[in-house]
């Protein structure tokens, strides 16, 4: 079944490019098994897989993958880091284009996907950064990594390669995000610091092995560093860098957005001020910063988890179907939480946990339960 | 009458160390004339006079100051900037310590002080600045005054010196804000530069004549020129800095504080980012974004003098007196209003401008009646 399901995620990950709304849609709603099927025999999502709906790659894709010691990461696995990801599902339900959750991810490195991004920052910006931006990210993150916090970033020249590097030098952990397969080298000069993030962290994708970099993946891409990332701190960006669509995307989860001062004469620096300035950013300057601005969700949940009433207040819709399912006393397993809701299972699994952090569902002997508050 | 106001004045600011807030209220409410006789007589204001109240140098302070091309503005003239310092009044009345309105001001320079503040902008910093911020300085205050925005300054070593004389150079206004005696060239190596300022625009202190400049004189000295400013940007600051004290006064008086980034790796940009951080300071790099967030008040005040409709919503206690006490036809003069409504002649003229801004008074022929909306 779990081999059905990884099998059907793997296929859809092959033949849709990703965010694929559609095709996300499909798999809330039907499930992975029944949209690959469909997808398969052409009825349904056809602008998003027309062109590749042939290519029956997913034995070989996760094949090929456990070769290079990657792995499918689904949200049916224990690792999946739903509460982070679902973020996203939010972001679409309200209508923010393009902000799909992944399908799945390939994964390159042997720590759980979900403890890795427990405690995590992204720390991101310009390719073409200056010396003082190279050091700053690599010192910020390497304090962040000394405080145990995962440092997120696209593994590209520049900042994110320092804010790796640094990281990697506290002995910390950190995940490389990337636009192309986990198991090619991009950038080239950066095939060695990818197989250190490996060792020490992940390298993470949702395109298949052997997908090459192109444009428009490095914008996809950064909306899954925004939402592994408890925060984004933005060290150096022009005036139209590609960190400027990863801090757009911050702002569109919730999340709070950094951005690291520099010289009003950098055109390096640019970017940060005006998100400073316009785009609701805080001011950081070192890693203590980014602990106070980014642990401020970290608090909130941790606040919240503590409280004795709990509250469906401002919960969505869906959410709401899945929580008024559970009896008041008593639990359900999450297969007949989907039935009775008519929410998709795969969307319940993903919802539980979330409901589970705002103490309003509990795990029991039958599955779930109501939070006793 | 006249001369005997400004010679009770001159002969306040000699006795009473500013801020003397008893003295700065005993004048508010018998009137300037009364008050310092009962200064000169021992029976007032005991413990902010008692040192000096034999000094009765008010005569020979003016004389001095004629020889000198300096004059004392003072409340009862037409060129005092009662709206902008109004904001130290209404502070002192919400209880900020300290932030009381100057007696007087003596200054040099031909210009009005009132024309001189009408857009005036302070930018003030470290004495210990670096290259970055006296350049930074400079442009921002160059920028400035070539948009006929005066700039408003302390005349220190470092980002004071250079805003000055950013402003100096392109033909603008500029006014420096002095800690002792307006004929004290202070510091010794800005002797010129007061020169030129003088040319240009104007020096402004409350000291008398003569007076050295002391340490705490700097902290009083900087409450005026935070008043005398629509904002304040700080260009460079240390963890320590005065220009912190300027900064928090800004944000007492309710006007827009500004910082200017720079690197997180220099010492003289902490107390900046510290403002951006913790002080609701915006982050602005040019003359364009000083015009941007501190136009607000400008803006602010012009919108609302175009409105048809006037409300009294808002105004404080003192100032419903005042206008109650218009009747609904027909004007009075300043000194009817007074002795209707109580409040101290002193008062009645500082705050009717700031009410005729508001649309709620107008000048007449009998001297003031209701605003027609």
């Amino acid at each position: 079944m779990i081999d059905d399901v990884r099998l059907a995620r793997a296929y859809l990950l092959r033949v849709a490019e990703p965010p694929a709304p559609e095709v996300v849609s499909l798999v809330a709603d039907l499930g992975p098994v029944r949209a690959a099927e469909l997808v398969r025999a052409g009825k349904a999502a056809i602008d998003e897989t027309a062109a590749r709906r042939h290519l029956d790659f997913a034995t070989k894709d996760l094949e090929q993958a456990a070769i290079r010691q990657a792995r499918l990461v689904i949200p049916e696995d224990g690792e999946w880091p739903g509460w982070q990801l679902l973020a996203l599902a939010n972001a679409a339900a309200r209508d923010v284009p393009g902000l799909t959750e992944p399908l799945g991810l390939w994964v390159r490195g042997e720590a759980r996907l979900d403890e890795l991004v427990d405690e995590a920052v992204a720390v991101v910006g310009a390719r073409a950064a200056t010396s003082y931006g190279e050091q700053v990210a690599a010192e910020i993150a390497y304090d962040l990594a000394q405080r145990s916090v995962t440092v997120v970033s696209g593994a590209a020249y520049g900042i994110d390669g320092s804010a790796h590097r640094g990281a990697l030098r506290a002995g910390g952990a950190t995940i490389a995000v990337l636009a192309c397969g986990v198991d090619v080298a991009y950038p080239v000069g950066h095939t060695d610091l990818l197989v250190r993030i490996i060792g020490q962290g992940a390298v993470v994708s949702e395109y298949p092995p052997g997908t090459r970099p192109a444009k428009h993946r490095f914008l996809v891409r950064n909306r899954l560093i925004a939402a592994l990332a408890g925060g984004t701190v933005v060290v150096e960006a022009g005036r139209r860098s590609g960190s400027r669509n990863t801090a757009a995307t911050t702002s569109a989860l919730g999340r709070p957005l950094m951005a690291v001062p520099g010289p009003v004469t950098s055109a390096m620096s640019v970017g940060c001020h005006d998100l400073l300035r316009t785009a609701g950013a805080t001011a950081v300057c070192s890693a203590e910063h980014v602990m106070a601005d980014a642990g401020r969700i970290g608090v909130d949940a941790t606040t919240r988890s503590d409280e004795p009433a709990r509250s469906t207040d401002g919960l969505d819709r869906v959410m709401l179907r899945v929580h008024e399912e559970l009896p008041s006393r008593g639990g359900l397993s999450a297969e007949r939480i989907a039935v009775g809701s008519g929410v998709p299972l795969s969307r319940v699994r993903a919802l539980l946990p979330e409901l589970e952090l705002l103490g309003l569902v509990q795990k029991c002997e039958a599955g779930w339960c109501r939070g006793t508050g």
